[in-house]
């Protein structure tokens, strides 16, 4: 590249852009470590985009209809940290880009958004930050259709690198925009050509074009490095009623030794290279040095949103009280009012009429009554709508002809779906609910470990959460996977007994602010457990005695979920020998774990042998079953320890011992 | 559909057809459960297929040179099991079909590739037969250029419905298969329009023939009825020299009263119905009746190969014997008899140097004496060749001109890699081995399921396997992913300590034939904890006495991988103390519950307090910690209770408590 020729024609231009190059180099030698490649090349698009298009205002960063940017190539993360210092963000000083990577920095090695306001989303795991930005999209679609675009009206710019678009998730995430139509939604693709192990053609020859036209993209192809390219194709996208993706042909590492390679992806930290990037770029500053007019030019730029953020606050107040409430409470994640009423109300009706229903019906039943009454809401599922009982006839279907619709088919797209959950949650103002088989966690794990890690309240609906299951085989049937989500920090496993304990974990899930739920729900209808009303939500304390011994207590059965009523059946057996047993049903480990002392001993008394009864592997019952244990000091798991078969139901508990009996031999065994 | 057409146009071919679509209506209603519609869709496209195409003798279903026939939709199994009996495969007598979806029935509700020879792929999670199949492609590649095309020449036969092409690693499999272009790889699209929630269009507008042809494949499009295009498309694909896609447009449930509706997707069992598709068929015949001349055509079918396997075997035979006994060995996933003569002497070389290493970079050592006496490694990375180690200087690069490469760059794949590494081991002849970051693990998570379902013995080598990764922060730092591999029945989690261990893990999972290992490795450097030379695999019987107590045991440290030299060094702080401390070396949870319990309490008697240490969740621990303790009744864990952040590595151990002085403290406030 003639970086003279670039310099000349636009210095303006080149001066902007160059800071973030600069303080790039700078923060990535002070650490040591980082990426330096990637700012460095869509240096020019960003700051066209920051200068001329996106909608913000620095020091709000919060300001509800800001445009959305989103840097799915998260290891650049200097870029973004480099724009917030440029803009004048106060949460990102000089000090912060000096202590780029090091403990306690808002300047992770990657972006995360619980670190800064202006961080959207944490992303770095790639492809996800592009599948987040679907969610974004039709976040924005479903509260412009529902609030007005006086007061929602706004763009998701995302800058995504190769790595992203090779992800499969970003396949899954580009047919849904496409299919949608989420022309608010705009790609800018750092075509580069370099991955970690060398050029892109060592592993991929795509035309991501062709592929994003397959999907029904616009697309434009521009020089990267050209500011009136960029700024054209940013304009044309913004008219685009499809969602567009600008292929910007960039240099990785511009300037530097390291230019155009895969070492110019990583750390650039050789002092007399900085030095010689420095002089191409004609840039005579020190380290992290940024000259006061250039300074003042970003500055300008961050203070672009100002007039037009007062104008929407003005929008914003003549909006209809209520409505305004609405739009205020959904953003704050606070639970309407009326929530605890509603569940309480249901509970009552439930415990009296005791019906039996699988818990995914349950479920279904629970969503009812408070969908109608959380407008917040938005739900879908990976195409097993019929299966995972997550449509409501109140929600209307989200589609081109109908913004307002607050269901989502998302196809055979598990990943897809909980990245666009992801993205919808941290766009705020709505709440994300999605199902598929619980099996298939496994296809939306890594958005699941970021809803987690991001501090989203997301709830994932996983239905068919056993061998229960039956037929479909093991393919189909999980084992593993609630220890899988137990292990996960930050989340909330529920696996409820029946349709009372199904609405008290719903209660639990949409009240939460930074922890996402995952609900594991039957295929297989089960008994009410809870036939007796209580006002109380005994699933927020993790686990209670559901039925005490009726003689002195040597069993204490400890059961979840499906099994929860196996282990009511095996207390009638042992009793009626003689034997008194307790029945603790513990619907949420994580929630029982965090209570105090004194309660989990009442719950968990030594003095008994205790049986753990649930239809996946022991790892994560140890705890309960032998943390705590007392005289008798013995305990046993009726569960799996190896992957399911394909068969009836019935038939497979029955062949895995996963009965009234098989439980209540369990504890005699013990004895 | 005019059915009469169809059948009048050509008799024969529809009575065959028409035997799958009967069979299929017959086994669904007697397992009230399953899906008719996909096999009685594409029943013309497999009849044509298996008639002229597909190189195989039913008599000999394990045949090295069969073609591959992988049904990535695998919820249709109706039509892989009526094809099998059709051809007269042994293991598919008409009672098999009777028993679909029944306890102990070969026809399970998906296929599953343990349960029968013929059935090549477990296949139900979408998008994994074809991200398996360029697996498979690979596979034949690298032996026809290892073993000539006199021995090796076949191709892979791909159907994948809608949702395989939904999934996410269906790009990353397509893009695969373009960018090498592996041209015996035909994939063809069932194009019914149909999934579960209702038309495709509901949510998908993707044009797939342009998607693939972006992804450089070659595509044919067709009337998936009419025999003769489907027989020209299948002559025209053997013939690219690229992948190829056959777009197959086909109607659902053919002739039913559900057909071309989401219902035909399912089951379709009620008896009016299914008689009236019968009449509408022409056909006449009881349920499960094949009148004669169709099962012996079929049958004819099944021996079309006999002559060219014959053939084969006598090409076979004339290689030279050295040839054929590796061919012979790597098939039989037989280890080389030099593997433990060289792991023994390269063990005790490494004792005597005691470097330190990181033990991804021990893996490296490792695999550059073991790769040269195993020609059936294929080794590669999801783009993080040199920060995995998994290349050594002689494999040689896979790529069009190579085929004998045993390396191979995914690219930014792990999903994709996974999956094609377990169509390899399912093909057969290598052994697959690839990494990525060990957090990663959760983008390859679905493909880990089926190896260990699937009793494949595929090697995920995982590294940076803790906040030890440092700078890139809680994105990339695994906490939850030990649990989550541990959880998964049939798969071993190797953790080793050092060089020494990390021979020893590769030596066990080298020599394993159905189960898949995870290697968990460390990004930074480690001391030799095993110093003293044993000829023994001592990561065999899963934990070991590393060093015992100097006085009376009070203390044992249990601890795995990294942990073990900060173990090591708490036991010296103990024991300068006076404490009497053990330290257990852990590096595979699953090798020591399968020792027997005398081992186990030598190992781990009682009479002393422990703590396990692991920079991961204590999920999976307390079976070692509780689970057997003795009189002291006492114990703790030091590891991680949260996700991670960006720092450098030993300030975040040091964050954390997980060092010598934290795990020395642990072990005081238990005595």
């Amino acid at each position: 590249m003639d970086l003279n020729a670039l310099r000349t024609a636009n210095p303006d231009h080149w001066s902007k852009a160059t800071a973030i190059r600069a303080l790039t180099l700078d923060a990535v030698a002070a650490a040591n470590s980082g990426h330096s490649g990637m700012p460095m090349g869509m240096a020019d698009v960003a700051t066209v985009l920051f200068e001329k298009h996106l909608k913000f205002d620095a020091a709000n960063p919060l300001w509800p209809d800001r445009d959305r940017f989103i840097l799915s190539a998260g290891h650049g993360s200097m870029l973004i940290y480099s724009l917030l210092h440029l803009v004048g963000d106060t949460q990102f000083p000089i000090e912060e880009l000096k202590n780029f990577r090091q403990m306690s920095a808002r300047t992770a090695g990657h972006p995360e958004n619980f670190l800064a306001d202006a961080v959207e989303v944490t992303t770095g795991p790639l492809g996800q930050g592009i599948a987040n930005s679907v969610g974004f999209a039709m976040a924005e679609e479903i509260q412009r259709a529902t609030y007005g675009a006086k007061v929602v009206d706004h763009h998701t710019y995302v800058i995504a690198g190769d790595g992203c678009l090779m992800e499969g998730v970003s396949q899954e995430a580009i047919t849904l925009a496409g299919r949608h139509k989420l022309s608010k939604l705009i790609v800018m693709w750092d075509n580069n050509n370099i991955t970690i192990d060398g050029p892109v053609t060592l592993s991929d020859h795509t035309d991501q074009v062709a592929r994003f036209k397959a999907a029904q993209w616009h697309t434009i192809e521009i020089d990267g490095h050209n500011p009136e390219e960029i700024d054209a194709a940013l304009t044309e996208a913004r008219k685009s009623d499809m969602p567009t993706m600008i292929a910007c042909k960039t240099h990785i590492a511009l300037g530097h030794a390291a230019q155009d390679t895969s070492k110019g992806h990583g750390a650039l930290t050789d002092p007399q290279q900085l030095t010689a990037a420095k002089e191409a770029y004609g840039w005579k500053y020190g380290a992290f040095e940024i000259p006061k007019d250039v300074k003042s030019a970003w500055e300008e730029i961050g203070k672009r949103g100002v007039a037009e953020r007062q104008a929407w606050e003005e929008r914003f107040d003549k909006m209809p009280r209520a409505k305004r409430e609405t739009f205020n409470r959904a953003l704050a994640l606070d639970a309407p009012k009326k929530l605890s009423a509603t569940i309480k109300a249901f509970k009552k009706q439930m415990s009296e009429a005791a019906p039996k229903l699988a818990t995914r019906a349950s479920s279904e039943k629970v969503l009812e009554v408070l969908n109608p009454i959380m407008p917040e809401t938005v739900g879908g599922s990976a195409d097993l709508t019929g299966s995972n009982n997550t449509k409501t006839g109140d929600l209307g279907v989200f589609d081109t002809d109908n913004r307002a619709g607050r269901y989502i088919y998302w196809g055979i797209r598990e990943h897809g779906m909980a990245s666009a959950m992801n993205g919808m949650a941290l766009h705020g103002g709505v709440r994300p609910y999605g199902g598929t088989f619980m099996c298939f966690t496994d296809y939306a794990r890594p958005a699941m470990r970021l809803a987690a890690l991001s501090k989203l309240p997301s709830v994932f609906v996983m239905t068919h959460d056993s061998i229960g299951l039956g037929e479909d085989g093991p393919t189909h049937q999980p084992v593993e996977h609630l220890a899988i989500s137990r292990a996960t920090p930050n989340t909330y496993v529920f696996r409820p007994a029946d349709t009372v304990e199904t609405a008290e974990a719903w209660e639990i899930a949409l009240s939460l602010k930074e922890t996402p739920s995952v609900l594991s729900l039957t295929r297989q209808g089960l008994p009410t457990v809870r036939t007796e009303h209580k006002n109380t939500n005994m699933v927020e304390k993790g686990a209670y005695v559901l039925a005490d011994a009726d003689t002195k207590r040597q069993v204490i059965l400890i059961a979840s979920g499906s099994e929860v009523s196996t282990a009511m059946a095996a207390r009638d057996l042992l009793q009626a020998e003689g034997i008194g047993t307790r029945v603790v049903s513990m619907p949420c480990m994580e929630l029982f774990a965090a209570q105090d002392d004194a309660y989990r001993k009442r719950v968990l008394p030594g003095g008994a042998v205790r049986v753990g009864v649930e239809a996946g592997v022991r790892m994560g019952w140890d705890q309960w079953l032998l943390g705590e244990r007392g005289k008798f000091g013995k305990a046993g798991f009726v569960g799996m320890d190896r992957f399911g078969a394909s068969a009836p139901a019935e038939e497979l508990f029955e062949k895995f011992g996963i009965t009234a009996e098989g439980v209540a031999q369990a504890a005699r065994d013990l004895l």
